[in-house]
């Protein structure tokens, strides 16, 4: 897609996308080597009654999905930050994420080179319990040949 | 350290810890495939000049500093969310990354079994520039054998 079909009210969705008890075990054990996310049987001991995977992996995924389906192809040049990102329930090997993004609004800096997107995302299971959700910003270079700013 | 050890105005430190290029690229494949994170010659005709490392990497290697240091040990148990995300720069094959860490407020959960620590994580690179800040709650397990929660 590009960034002109990013409008207001426009809605998109992606996945579902299984998660893997060894995706989440691999993971963690290189960046959140936590007992809940790398060991079964301690994980079985604590609240969370099981493994569970680690937030930046369940935010990875949903990236994962993003850059297959709406940013693939498009001008993306990254992003500048998220606000309110929420691990809203927890995300355990076998469950199936789907993505579901809502475009809030859009505009082109006054550069004119940046396309700028503030969206919604979310990850629901498949139960349709939300997982994740968070406001983020995308920007997208827009400015074709510009090579002045 | 555990949960008594969080206590508002305390600071902390840890790293550095060098990222490798094939380690963003192997990361981005995954989870981030975008050119300017997976293709090192599509990445330097992008305005970043060359690979950069994808986001949610950056706050893996946040973690990963947290979980090898304040959380080692302590009786964490997840977090609900982050505020406030922001990418401030890129981050690139060589960067050594360092994480500081200041408590905000701490507090105990209503049922008494969860403390509860807001504060606000940062990356610096070997230049002592920002790359990546954050305000982060955390929950900890505070709760001994308390089971009626």
């Amino acid at each position: 897609m590009k960034f002109r079909d990013f409008v207001a009210g426009a809605s998109f969705r992606a996945g579902p996308r299984e998660v893997g008890e060894a995706e989440i075990i691999e993971f963690a054990r290189r960046y959140d080597a936590q007992p809940f996310h790398i060991d079964p049987q301690a994980a079985a001991a604590t609240r969370w009654g099981g493994l569970i995977a680690s937030g930046w992996m369940t935010c990875a995924i949903a990236m994962e999905l993003a850059v297959g389906s709406l940013l693939a192809g498009s001008e993306s040049i990254g992003s500048p930050g998220v606000e309110k990102l929420r691990w809203e329930r927890p995300v355990r090997g076998g469950d199936r994420l789907t993505l579901t993004v809502d475009v809030l609004d859009t505009r082109i800096s006054s550069a004119g080179s940046t396309g700028i997107v503030r969206w919604r995302w979310a990850l629901y299971n498949q139960r349709g319990e939300r997982v994740l959700s968070m406001r983020a910003t995308s920007f997208f270079d827009v400015g074709g040949s510009a090579s002045s700013e």
